[in-house]
């Protein structure tokens, strides 16, 4: 018997089930596997032995993973100590890897997650374990190293993009000036803010764009603010969570009470609110923030075909490559072609993706530091492109409904 | 010279434009009307002169509009006087109407709106000014009487319970108890709030519903809350804006003290986040609050097909209901048959919907007062059905640009 094994771990995203469906299919139809397992809630819940079981799932429910999003199998965070410190965990899961004759492990998650490829395939190798371990991408950040780009952002990137424009036509429909403060998921890397920028041909809103790449200067801010408003008095200004002062303070824990309240008390929330209050403050009453929130990661309902379709190649040749003797690496995506956008996948040492983070490239970014060049959206925009028919009943989406319970 | 007039005015939804598009279409193509006029800015603009003349449009982005969220010729909230007491304002508009040879006024809006079409109407006929005047309904809290649902609810529902669905998937990924608290516009019909319910065959997290129509009461939703988490762990908390305490004021008011912080100060912000912070400090630390904010009335992105087709034969019907010499109504949206659905138009006299706010049925609520029943739900089924094809463009929506500048 040669089985194989799959999980997902870290944050979900709308297509990360895409990729364990191009895992889960190809491995049923490969006649060098013979069962195909899951681990329920990723490498945490596979040391507890939580299993499902693929090959007794119904097809047409292990199809519509496709256009489910948010990991089905569920997900962990959960980071596995240096083995040279503590073994325990490698010897329980490499005993259930033995119990169910696991030959093939594929774990789908962001740089955190091949830290574990990472640390599984090396300690496999020592061991002399026969098997192969292969990572494979995702995460809405794109902040992965070693590929052009990350299933699960261009999803997220259509998403903000459009939501985007439809808030801007909202925002233009009173004959009142109107500043929108949107707040956008990037801790670190400021990818998802950026892809706001192509709403921008759109223009019915001015916009400004403000990411972690560059330190937040809170007067250019609202000079920056004030100014559009003087002129364009309907504004949207997209910012990322995770915009920090030059002190490396993020703006959001406010630090510097730049947006105390009047009792002296630091603002709740997050940096949209804190931003809000400064605007509302200092240049226009009408100020309306808004949070993306979950939805940004976890709406198939408008995802991008190219995402989609990447994030199936990207499991189906997880196994492919597994199959051909590769370990300890993930696969990567690379970009042959813009426009027309042509990529293909490629294989990376997992050992130069753990624990890395690409940032959005500062030459992307405006002088102003408020927008974002043609060149970064000539590398966003392929990425975004063409779109789903989801499955739907009743008139909403038809997501799978594997029999496991989370 | 025989020229018609359309408006648009209160707050905007996903679909109408799709009933601005029918009104100019059948106008435009009308043998009895010469000139198609836009307001720009609703009536408000109207006594300004801002004037769209949709004659001089290519054809194309007028089409266009069908898929076009929010008002294309921008809005107002505007309430004209009695006209015993202050006449200014109708002399104006009847100067400017007669100026432009507006022999068809056209208002599409919710019930302020249809005080304005019942005013001028009524100004109109004791005037003997030879203009017929229809109102034409949108709104998507679905609170308009004499007519079995508005245009603009359908969508807005359908985007609730879709990200409610693609929530509660993302929701459960972690081996984890977790409340979401998820905010829904509403502030005195729970419509939209209800329709979360649509979603809840997909069960992914067990779901509580909370509606401005029952008496809000802090207790008893904390026992819901914490007997749901005690025995399912993920919970999806829908709550319309604007629930009230049983003396009638808003929670988000926060008059009765519930949710102070320990300083003693108000929180500030929607119910959502008053609620989050009384379940994080009761029940469960893993609290996540989102509001839909303005994203649930303007994404056209997964509008309803039944809605957008719908709001289109309102337009359209409003004109040949004024071409047949009717005025001082209000198209309204009779149902035959609810499965098979079946609709036909109708007219209203405005008078009877002026003002006036539909709730939605207590019958329809179950009795424990935090879910909806099979009959509310069959009633909701219809309205979000089938999937709309938007135009796109490099991966993003298509709007119309409509040569007029908001």
């Amino acid at each position: 018997m040669k089985n194989c094994l799959v999980a997902q771990s870290g944050g979900p995203t709308a297509v990360i089930n895409s990729t364990l469906l191009g895992v889960v299919k190809t491995a049923l139809e490969s006649e060098k596997i013979d069962r195909v397992y899951g681990s329920i809630y990723g490498i945490e819940g596979f040391l507890k032995e939580k299993i499902f079981d693929f090959n007794k799932e119904d097809i047409k429910e292990i199809e519509l993973l496709k256009y489910t999003p948010s990991s089905a199998l569920g997900s962990c965070r959960y980071k596995l100590k240096d083995f040279n410190e503590d073994e325990s965990d490698y010897r329980n899961i490499f005993l259930n890897f033995e119990k169910y004759n696991i030959r093939y492990f594929f774990y789908i998650g962001g740089n955190d997650s091949m830290d574990t490829v990472d640390k599984l395939s090396r300690y496999a190798k020592i061991k002399g374990y026969d098997i192969k371990i292969i990572g494979v991408p995702k995460t809405i950040d794109n902040d992965l190293f070693g590929t052009d780009h990350t299933p699960g952002f261009g999803s997220a990137a259509k998403y903000v993009a459009t939501s985007i424009m439809e808030l801007s036509r909202d925002a233009a429909v009173y004959d009142k000036g109107i500043i929108n403060i949107v707040e956008i998921m990037g801790r670190n890397a400021g990818f998802l803010a950026a892809s706001s920028a192509l709403a921008g041909y759109d223009g019915v809103c001015k916009q400004l764009i403000y990411l972690p790449e560059i330190a937040f200067d809170m007067d250019k801010f609202l000079q920056d603010v004030s100014s559009a408003y003087e002129k364009h008095k309907k504004i949207i200004v997209a910012v990322s969570e995770g915009i920090r002062y030059s002190d490396g303070s993020f703006v959001f824990e406010d630090k510097n009470n730049k947006a105390h309240d009047k009792f002296g008390h630091s603002q709740m929330g997050g940096v949209g609110r804190i931003l809000g209050k400064v605007v509302k403050d200092k240049i226009c009453k009408r100020v309306k923030v808004i949070e993306f929130n979950v939805l940004q990661r976890c709406a198939m309902h408008f995802a991008s075909k190219t995402d989609v379709e990447e994030a199936y190649r990207c499991g189906r040749d997880a196994v492919n490559y597994a199959l051909m003797g590769e370990s300890g690496k993930m696969v990567c995506i690379n970009r042959i072609n813009s426009s027309p956008y042509i990529s293909e996948n490629g294989l990376i040492d997992v050992s130069e993706v753990a624990n890395k983070e690409k940032k959005f490239p500062i030459s992307w970014i405006t002088k102003d530091g408020n927008n974002i060049t043609e060149e970064g959206i000539e590398y966003l925009k392929p990425l975004i492109a063409g779109e789903v028919n989801i499955p739907t009943e009743n008139g909403l989406p038809r997501f799978s409904r594997l029999n496991l319970c989370l």
